[in-house]
């Protein structure tokens, strides 16, 4: 192994399998919680959250960029929602070529009656266990990871 | 909406926006480093590294509660990564019922080989941007949160 290489520590170990736990554990409770109460996957309420906090109509890069996917995760996604009579997609007319994705009445009552539980364990699990100062804490910590992470994700794709 | 449910204030609101970014840029960014230096999945290097780090056999069970996995996940990805040689699995001859998982030659030069690189991605990911008091607080805090995760997900097996 190389030299160079600076192993992790004891402690660092022992965060590190706490935070792989947390990146496997998390995402897995929360897909059980909306399927079990709204019968939903959670990248289905990511996007009918943002389109409802948007309060309007948003073209599909808008909305990639507001919930920091690629663009094929959620085109997939967009035409099973538009499929289960979630959203639609329409032409803008204001440029004419590009799209608009918007909320249907159905998409707005799944929101709404999905909403509650939800952030109730979003609180229950997250913000319940978090004083102010570890909230700050938490929140530039988190900062400096995903600025270091899209710096190198860059770099990838200025190598492919 | 029920009148009870506590909404997320702006700050949490920010808050849970960056965890989300967490939780969905980060495994990605691991499963990128980890396809382009070693031509292997992140769940393929988590099990070759608690392998390793057991210096001999485990049982499947065992191996399942080191990486925090359910049984399902781990028996098929053990399946593929037995095919490909990297791991053998054979019969307990202490209890002559059950299984033991061991690292091959090959998953050994595999894990040698895909360490370094893996390290130092986490290194200057994670473990660059936090002080000792930030480290003990992340550490705390994902504690407090995987408790809450693991009882919300004992309430809901109890309920099955």
């Amino acid at each position: 192994m190389s030299k160079e290489t600076r192993w992790l520590d004891d402690q660092e170990q022992q965060l590190w399998r706490t935070l792989r736990e947390f990146l496997w554990q998390f995402p897995s409770a929360m897909d059980r919680q909306l399927s079990r109460d709204s019968a939903m996957q959670s990248g289905e309420y990511s996007v009918l959250a943002a389109l409802s906090e948007a309060g309007g109509p948003l073209r599909p890069a808008t909305l990639a960029g507001e919930l920091v996917w690629d663009r094929s995760r959620l085109s997939h996604l967009l035409r099973r929602m538009e499929n289960k009579g979630l959203v639609l997609r329409c032409t803008d007319t204001e440029d004419g070529r590009g799209q608009l994705v918007s909320l249907t009445d159905e998409g707005w009552q799944a929101i709404r009656s999905a909403a509650p539980a939800h952030v109730t364990f979003i609180r229950q699990s997250i913000f319940d266990h978090l004083d102010d100062t570890e909230r700050e804490m938490l929140e530039r910590v988190l900062h400096r990871v995903l600025g270091s992470v899209r710096d190198a994700s860059a770099a990838t794709n200025a190598n492919c």
